[in-house]
Formats: structure tokens, C-alpha cells, sequence
């Protein structure tokens, strides 16, 4: 059988490409390695933080924003096609000040969003307090961004791959790629643990592990995986009703009374194991961001491994020497944020359409290495 | 601490009552003796089967038809409230035959139901299989009850409890209640493993557990346990879009291509465990009725323990003998479909409000058995 | 049926008495309220501390002394029958000092164990160091024991409920006893959520439910729940050897490469649900012991819940007003310990032996009250 | 940091290799992509059946001997390294037979064992029964294996792999190996997705994914993956006290009541799910060989990823073209009983010295091809 697609990856970006381009009338196949949705896109805490993440301009800035705007109508498709539902969440975040020079940052990256725009201004530690009331009495202050939200990960990357398969998108897991084929420079399929796989447009959207498939085609992406740590309590009674983002720990609440606190950042592995000091640092911050916290119940403890590149900007395009060869990844933090839009932008290069933002800027060819 | 109303049970239908009566303003407390959600509710298939349970009218009937039109205005609540979709669902079911006998048998169910209004008709097989192509072809029709669904069992439970908690209501785990406390006959509070609490009414909801709670108080309920297996498939393709039921076997699909076969019926334990041959029927059963689902993913088996009563009707009303002890147990087969209308009357009860129908039918007293 | 012994309690000690019986060739039915090894010997560390734990000499202490030296045989004997391994280790236990006032304090108890001919010895920071070089370096010496080692608690659980079940023993679980049954003051059977059973002679062994069962009989045993919560890492590399104790503080090096970390005390709930605070300040404690631990890997935390009673002792005894009702709960910290002689004493008393120790400190009348 | 050597592959027989390794003072580097023990050493029944598993003499069948003898002191040797008991046992096995035909075939494999040396007789069915009263009526007599046994595969492989970090063994988990670095043809370290390790040699023992690795070597082996799927049940009471054996299902009882039935083959497969099919199927087998089965408890399903080769040999042995590369996979359903000697024998190799058994029938190069 022939495919007009093959989506390597089984993550929140694949199963949003193969969800486009199902949309679109594309006969697709979703190759997944392992099981589908058991990396980065399970452990996730599913910020949107289009305002929260950035502190200068830049293309990066602009592609969030745009694909934050896409949640609310991704979300009522996706629940009418799979029966999931994405816990989307608009509530807003703030990102708080323990002093002066915290104050001083946010102010600065306040000036810049609203220039862009951004609905975001700063608001002082008593209304925060109103709107959150057992947080710390430390905190001096927050920046208020009242457009970032979040989802459940998990839910958002099921949602799309159901949705895709209810399109008539093949799902295969535990199909590992080892190669792209190539004829005369030219994508034309896939070799993998069970054999090859032939299509027309080959689209590499496997996270942190997307680099080693490209390891024959004399090309290597410049990513490198970042290990994130985060744990999960509950409690009964309402901790906390807004997303808080502060150095190096965020707090965010999910259904249910369910607090997700992450994440640590440990570049240069692929090991899925949490560490007893990941943990341990994490629940000192998130003990001075909320007090209350130490009264909630335990959940549990993951880790998850996000694919950074070099500049910090994902890879979005066609491969600069193999046509039909499609990247989509480097999404770093961005991956669930990222996800609606990557769908859209991908599948608009197949169609060969107008796109709806330069992507100039997330060329493979820019960091593009010769192997070693 | 006083509070005006303690709910014992922390499944769906204490659940339900608790989340009623927050909304008119009551403190209430609600204990559970494991923790929340942990049996009957957390393994139920959470059908909606107004229509498809019931082959005679009755009062039991009106009820269910009652409370499966409150479902829609629930789910927009709760989600609201909690951030939990209670995935409803309400394509319809299929009650199929596989015989004359079986057919003549649903026309006269369905003569009945169109009787009181009921929208259900029979259809042929070959309608039937354009619906669901899957399906046996060994199936000569079905009755079809469009009215019917499903929702999901404990993402209900959790959405009742999670709504109630966050108007106000105390939830305590691993908190056993060993007795209610009375005065001149009056219930006042229970007695529990952590001591005394106190309250102006107390509500029993604790399913199959129910009765044991009362057996300090001279008054027997006629309930027993009946344990129900389940197992779970999942599909990346739809094997099936609508409920199907048939003898002893239901096939109930779920988001994201997972279904739920249930369910076997084992009176008078309240063991959790699973048979090997409980589960070698169910299987047997939905091949019969659905082959293609030999090629889905095993997924798990689990059991849950639901609160039968020797009339089949529930308990729904104030204790004969104890002014101030209501009662909510026995919904059997039906604790998910009743818990939307359990809540609103016992808080009519309380309220001592004009019921939005005649309970008598399932009062405490038409049992009560001395002591043994 | 009629059996010779009701045994009440699926933990280690009802496990370990209805294994002494069913050697002496009783007939046994052994009750469980939920599943077997599911609470405290399940969550126990498994340290066998009886050197460790006792800070004076006492009734205790001797009954500690007695039981653990019956470990080697235990192990082998339930290892033939069960195939499980107890992994009884005899590497010995250090109770550290972090300062004068500790080492005064553990060389106090130190000479109290060697009068009783305990081996016990004081050894200096240097010496521990060389057994185990990952310690702190802050820890200015500690009391060694060398007699004192640890078992797989819920693997002794589980090979003595197996042993007996191999020698004849019914196990039954998810069955509750309400009460027991009395005829002229003598205990001759039990009621439960399934019926009534009946045997010559009932043994209370529910840990900290046990009070619960003696609710009807107009006997209140004075004990209480202290819940215990723990964590665990685990390493290929070897962390530590030997078992540490600390000040609320123990690490207990297991197969494989894990460690047990525990445990926490909070009285008076039967809630085994795991706080934040509680895991973050047993993290605290063992980085100041073990810094090197901050390098191993996350694996789980979880609670348990211990009886305790109110002047530390257990009850090992006949009922003082009903014959034939025997009760053997209230081993708090030390119920993994002493399981192998409450099984033989409980048996010596049934058969009316000579006892191997005289038990009047454990008697049940020593506390008992009228009830409120 | 360099190593003398690298083993790739945190399976059972990576394990055991580095174990040898280790025993003879070489520093070892062990690689595992995943998680140690996390594909077919823990999928497996764990069954030593030397005797069992062979229809004729060939050098497998004198390899699976050797091997099985080396198990008692394994056992005790892992023991006492690591803590963990492998729960070897050797009760025996049966291969039964339910017709005239299969009787005639198990005779004629008696003959040819006898032959052999190995101790195996015909036992009626009246005898068989006498030992294992519950097994179906149906059954005419069984093969009788009294030196056979089983143990518990995942102890085995944490065992091997424990006791060898004990002896200096570095262990890194979630590192993926691409390829061999090959030197003038020589192996000199291995390119990981963690950067490259070098080291004297190179041992392949990854089970079904290790010829992914020698991909880039020019060289493929000739093996395919065999998915294997099994379940457990458990009981109180003792249902099968030896392992039985028929055509395409085994039943192994483990200790503390559970029996593992296994195992389907579905070849040409990396996919780790169950199917519905798989089990159902399996669970007629069952039935039909022990009736009383079906009053056990269900516990789970899971399946394993086994190594087959086109001739049914392993291989074992230094690669025909790069010095320094050798390969240990291709054990098929033997992975587990061959471990030991698998260890002992590329450790010998790899020191040059006399083999205990000639090994030429499983070279590398019977059957190298070139890549496609």
C-alpha cells in the first residue's frame, strides 16, 4: 500500500500534522517507535505560555501567539471527532517578583509585549493576592497575562492522533525508522523494523529522537535532548486557580484539584529516570512560591525529554537537499503550545499554499552540519 | 465544627447529593471510608440505559428518564465548576437480537416504550450494519433508543465531588463511619474512626456498603452486593460507534477508541477480584456479537460491587424510624444514570421542597427488617 | 463448615499465627476486610531493629531479642513452602551521632544492651566510614549492631499467608467482620459482610482495625493509628550496605540496589494518603545522613498504618471476660519484628503450652475500658 | 573513560555476560536503550526446560543442558551478591499428552533423551494425577522431565545485573546505541546517542533490536523478532505444583500461588501490545489442560519480544569480518536457561580460552548477508 504521507512520530506534533493533513484529504501513516503519546507529550504540564515564555521580539514570539489563537476551535473539533477533550483553560498566568530586580525584568518584558500588542500588565502582590490568596506573602508582585493558559498534554496529543485516525489516518506503533529512502535526492519513503514504507512526502516530527533517523542522510540536526522533571499533587480544597511561573518552577492547576509543578532542565540525556534532586529542588521552590502546597497529598513523580536546538528556535520546513523530506522539530518548552500551528504550517509546504507567517526563520539549513 | 448536612459515601451518588446541596447553600461534610471513587463508580461502563434497562414500565422507569434528561445541563455545570468533561456521549444504543424469540421480545419492550413516549423503533439488520459494519452478521436486528448514551463513570464521580468541594463541601478520606448518632431518635452526627461529627441531617450513600452503617440502629436494609467484571479493549480504527447490549454482554465505546465490555453479575460478595472465568464468558460473548474486536488491544479487567435490593428498586427517602437519616442506596445497574436526579431529591427532602416526582415507590420502610 | 481457628486480619501477624496453628494441625479460616498484605505489612521497611528500637529493657526488648533470633529458621522454612524468599540480611545496624549529646545518649544505651548481653558496641566516625564511605561526614560516630538486620516486610507477609495456605489454611478476602459472635461469654464464631463463621477459638489480628471489631463486645482496646509514610530510591551503584537510624530518620539498604526511607508519624488517622511536607522533610533528613543520595533515582512514596497503644506495649492474650477470643495487635514499629513469636505465642496460648516467655506486660486487661 | 568492555544490551544474558566479565576482573561498560529488564527477560515464563524445549539431539540441546546445570550455584551466587533470589525451582515438568498420536511422539522424544543421558521417563495418567490432582481428565499420560524447572526470569536478569554493578560494572540505562566504531576493521567503542564510548571489546546482546546495530557493519544478521504473549492468575490454593507443557501453552507455577500461561507466537513483530485474540486463545489452552483454572483470580497480560534465527540457533560468537565485535542474541524462547553459559562463554572468548563446549554450530558467519 502507498500513502500520499508518512508522519514519523507519535507525539503531540505528529499526531497534529497527521491531523492537518487528514483534514486535507491525505492518505497518511503515523509511525510511532514506542506507544504513541509516552514522551515529552505525556509528561507535559501543557502551558500555553505564548505571553509567559518570551522576553524579547522574534519570529518565535509571533508563531505562539498565532497558535495560542488557535486552541479554543482546535479544542471543540478535536472533542467532537475523538471525545476528548483537551481541558483547555484561559484563566490566565502570572509570572511574580521576590524583589526589586525581579520587578525590574518583568516590567521590561511588560513594555515589549504590549508594543506587540499582548494583553499583559503588571499587577501588585495585594491584587494577586485577591485573585490568589494563599500564595506567598514574599512575592512583591506579577506580571498579569491574561491570554496564556493551559491544557491537559496527554489529553491534547490523544485528541489529535484519535481525531487523525478517525480521518483515516494509519497509526502503527512500535515501528521504529531507521532511514528516510531516498531516490535521486528525493524522499520517496521510509525504511523501518518492519520494512519500508513508500509515499510521497516524508514528515520527520519525532521530538528529541529525530536527529538519529537523519544520521544516514549525510545531514544532522543540530537539537539536543533536555530532560524536564516535574511532579503532581492534589488536594480537595482549591490551592491555587492560576498558572505561576517563576525561575526555574511553574505551578499549574489541572482539573480536579490536581497541581502540576515543573520542571527541572538537565541538558544531554535521554534518560527518563527522575532524581532524587530534581525532586528535591523542586519542592523548595514551589514551597516558597505556595506555602499551602506542603498541606496537599503526594501524586507522583515523571520525567520527559524535549528536543532544544542550538538558537532555541524549532526546525520547520522542507529538508534543504531531499525533497519531499518535511522537519518538524525543536519545539523545546513549545511542543504543546506549538502543536496546532506546526499541523497547519506543515501541511500548507505539502499543498505547496500560501503560508500564514514567514517561517524563514525554523530553515533546517540554517544550523545544517556534515555529520562527523 | 457543626455542619448542616453529612453525606456518607464518596461515589458518585454522595457525590451527587453533596454537590446539591452546596448549590442551596448547606455546609456539608462528606466522609468515605477508602478514598474517593474507588469502587462501584470507578468501574462502572457508565451507560445512560433509560430506555434500554427497562422492559416494563414503572416507577423506577420514570426516574431513570427523569434524571437521563439532566445530564446535558450537568455536564456544562461540572465542567465548569471542576474542570472535568464527563465525556457524554448520546448516539444512541442498540439492543440486539440474534433470534425471533430475542426479536419478539424487543418489539413487545419497544410497544411499551413508545407508549410513554419513549423515541425507540426496530430496525432491520441490514440498517443496522450500515450504522456499525462491524457487528456479527449472525444479528437479524435491533431495537434502537436513540435517546440513550454514556458518560464517563469516574470522570462523573470526580466532577460531582470536585464541583461540591469547590462550593464549600469538606471531603475527608479513610474516614469510616461506624454508626449515626442518635438523640430521642433523631440522628444528630456519626460515629467514626476519628471520632464524633455532628450535623442536622445525615444522608447514607455508601452503595453496598450501605447497611452495615445502620446496623447499630435496630433497622436492616434489604440490600446485597452484587459484583460486576469489566474488561477494556482499545483500537487505533472504530470497531464501533454506539452502545450495543445484548444478553449479558454490553459494548460500550468509549473516547479514543477504547471499549468497555461489561458485565458479569455475582450476588452476595464484595470481593474486587476478577475471574479467570468471568472474564473468559465476557470475551466469549463479545466475539459473538462483535468478531472484529478479536484484533483490538487487551487493555485490563477489573470488577466493582453495586448495591442491589430484592424489588430492584432503589432507596430513596427519609428513615422510617429516625427523623434527620435519609438514605440513597440501591441503584444497582443504575447508580450512574440515577445520580443526577439522586442529588436534587434528597436536597428536596431536606429542604422539605415539592418533589419533581412520588418517591414512594422506593422508601425505606417497604423493607425494614428487624435484627437478627 | 466449622473450623477449629477464625484467624481475623490478612497482615503479617494473622498471617504468622495462622501458619503457627495450621503446623499444630488446626483447622484455620483466616478473614480479610480488603486484600491480604494491602496496609502497615505492606508498607513496613522491614528492619528487624530489636537491638535498634529499645532504649531501656523492658518486657519488650526481650520478646524482640526472642523473635528475631527465630528469623533464620523462618526464612528457610517458609521459603520451602512458599517459594518466597523473605530476604532476611544480617549486615547489622548503625544508630549514628551527629553530635555530644547524641553519643552521650547511644553510649547510655549501649551499656544497658551489654548487660543483657546484647552485642552492641560503640565505633568512631572513622571506622563507620570505612564500612560505609558515602555517610556524612558530620556523623561524629555510632552505636553498631550487629545483630540487628531487615527482611522484605510485605515478602514475610505474603510467605507466611502462602505457607499456611499450602498447609491448609482458607484465606479469604474482602470479607469484614462486624463483630464476634458470643455464646455464655465465649467466643464462638464471627459475623461478617458475608454471614456468620464458626470455630472453637477467634484471634484478633487486625493491626490498628482491630479496636473496630471488639466494638459490640462492651471492650474498647486502648490503641490508636499512627500512620508511617516512606519513600524509596533505588541505584546501581551501592549506595550504602548497612541500615541507618537516625533521629525520625532510618534508610534501609534493600535487594537490588533500592533504599527504603522512612518514616513519618502522625497520629490518630487511618488516612494512607502521602503529604508533600511529609516526604519533604524525610528528604531533608536523608541528604544530611546519606548526601550521596541525591544522586540516586526516584522510585515511589507511600504511607502505612501502624496501632499503637498507650504505654507502648502490645496485646498478645486471651480476652479478659470472653473466652476464647484471643487479640495480638498493637506492635506499632515492630510488627515485621515480631510476627514469628506472636504466631508461636498465640498458638502456645490456644493449645495451652508452656509459654516460651511469660506475656502478663501484653495483657489485654492492662488497659481495658468501658466503652463511651 | 575506557573500558575493556562494552556491552550492549540490559537483557538477561547482557547481563550475565557482564557479570563473567566482571567476575574475571574487566571493566565493564553495560548500555541498555531503554530500561534494564524491560523487554523479554521480563516478559519471560522463566522455564529451564533443557529437557522440555528439544525433539532431537543437535548442539542446542547440549548447550541448553550445560547450561541448566550451572543454575544451583547461580542461584547462590547471585544471592548473595545482590540480594535478589532468582526462586529457582526443580520440580520437574510434564509434556502431556490427550491422544494416541501425541503419546507416540513424546515416546520417541524419550528415546532419543534417554539416549542422551537426560533422565526422563513415561508416566500414566494415573500417575500424573496422583501428582496433580486438578489437571483435565481428558490428558492420557505425560513425558515426564524431573531435572527441568523454572525460575523467575526478571529476578535473573536484575540478579546478573545488580551482582555486576557490585563488581565494578558501570550501568547506564536510556542510551541508545547507533553503531560499532570500527577501527581497521577492528571494534574499538560503540557511537551512542550519548556521544561514543571506546573500549578493547564490543558484545552485541540485545536480544530482537540487535541488528539494528550492526546495521551500519555491512554485516545484517539473520534474526527476526517473535512476540510472545502470556497472562497470570493467581489462587490462595495450590492449583499445579509442576510445569505443564502442551501444544502451543505452558503452565508455570510461581511462587505464592500464581501461574504464568504462555505463550502465543506472532512473528516479524516489535509491538509489545496483547492482543484480545492472543489471550482469548490462550485461555481455551488453559481450560482445557486444568479445568479448575477458572476459579482462579485474573491478574494481567503482557507480552515479550524474543530473538529467532532461520535455523533455530542462537548465535554466539566473534563477528566473521571485525575483530573484537561479539554477538550473543538469537536465543529465541531459550534466553533465559541459556544465560549462564552464554555468560561463561563469551567471557572465555573474549580471553582466549578453551571453550567447555564447542560453539562452531552458532557462528556469526553461517549465515552473513550482505545488506540490501
Amino acid at each position: 500500500m502507498s500513502y500520499d504521507c508518512i508522519v514519523i512520530g507519535g507525539g503531540v506534533n505528529g499526531g497534529s500534522i497527521a491531523y492537518s493533513l487528514a483534514k486535507r484529504g491525505k492518505k497518511v501513516l503515523l509511525l510511532e517507535k514506542d506507544r504513541v503519546v509516552s514522551k515529552a507529550s505525556k509528561a507535559a504540564a501543557g502551558m500555553l505560555a505564548a505571553g509567559g515564555e518570551f522576553v524579547e521580539d522574534g519570529p518565535l514570539f509571533q508563531l505562539a501567539r498565532k497558535s495560542r489563537a488557535m486552541f479554543p476551535e482546535v479544542a471543540q473539533e478535536l472533542r467532537e471527532l475523538s471525545g476528548i477533550d483537551i481541558e483547555l483553560i484561559n484563566k490566565g498566568m502570572y509570572k511574580i517578583a521576590f524583589s526589586e530586580d525581579d520587578e525590574a525584568d518583568l516590567k521590561r518584558i511588560i513594555e515589549f509585549q504590549k508594543q506587540e500588542g499582548e494583553k499583559v500588565d503588571w499587577i501588585s502582590a495585594k491584587q494577586l493576592r485577591v485573585q490568589e490568596p494563599r500564595l506567598s506573602s514574599a512575592i512583591t508582585g506579577a506580571m498579569y497575562l491574561p491570554s496564556d493558559g493551559h491544557v491537559s498534554a496527554p489529553n491534547l496529543a490523544f485528541a489529535f492522533l484519535k481525531s487523525a485516525a478517525k480521518l483515516g489516518v494509519d497509526i502503527k506503533e512500535f515501528i521504529e525508522v531507521y532511514s528516510v529512502i531516498m531516490e535521486n535526492g528525493i524522499a520517496t519513503g521510509v525504511m523501518t523494523t518492519e520494512g519500508a514504507y513508500f509515499s510521497n512526502q516524508v514528515i520527520l516530527a519525532g521530538g528529541a529522537w529525530s536527529s538519529k533517523v537523519l544520521a544516514d542522510t549525510n545531514i544532522r540536526l543540530d537539537t539536543y535532548p533536555v530532560k524536564g522533571e516535574c511532579f503532581s499533587v492534589t488536594s480537595h480544597q482549591q490551592l491555587l486557580t492560576s498558572t505561576i511561573f517563576s525561575h526555574g518552577c511553574y505551578l499549574v492547576p489541572k482539573s480536579g484539584g490536581r497541581i502540576i509543578v515543573g520542571a527541572t532542565e538537565k541538558a544531554n540525556t535521554f534518560s527518563q529516570s527522575v532524581s532524587f534532586n530534581g525532586i528535591s529542588g523542586l519542592m523548595e521552590k514551589a514551597k516558597r512560591i505556595l506555602p499551602a502546597i506542603v498541606e496537599a497529598e503526594w501524586e507522583m513523580a515523571w520525567a520527559g525529554i524535549r528536543p532544544q536546538t542550538s538558537d532555541g528556535l524549532p526546525y520547520l520546513g522542507e529538508h534543504p537537499k531531499h525533497k519531499n523530506l518535511f522537519v518538524a522539530t525543536g519545539h523545546y518548552r513549545n511542543g504543546i503550545l506549538l502543536a496546532p500551528i506546526t499541523g497547519e504550517l506543515i501541511a500548507d509546504l505539502i499543498e505547496e499554499r500560501q503560508m500564514m507567517l514567514d517561517i524563514a526563520s525554523f530553515s533546517i539549513e540554517r544550523h545544517v552540519k556534515q555529520p562527523v
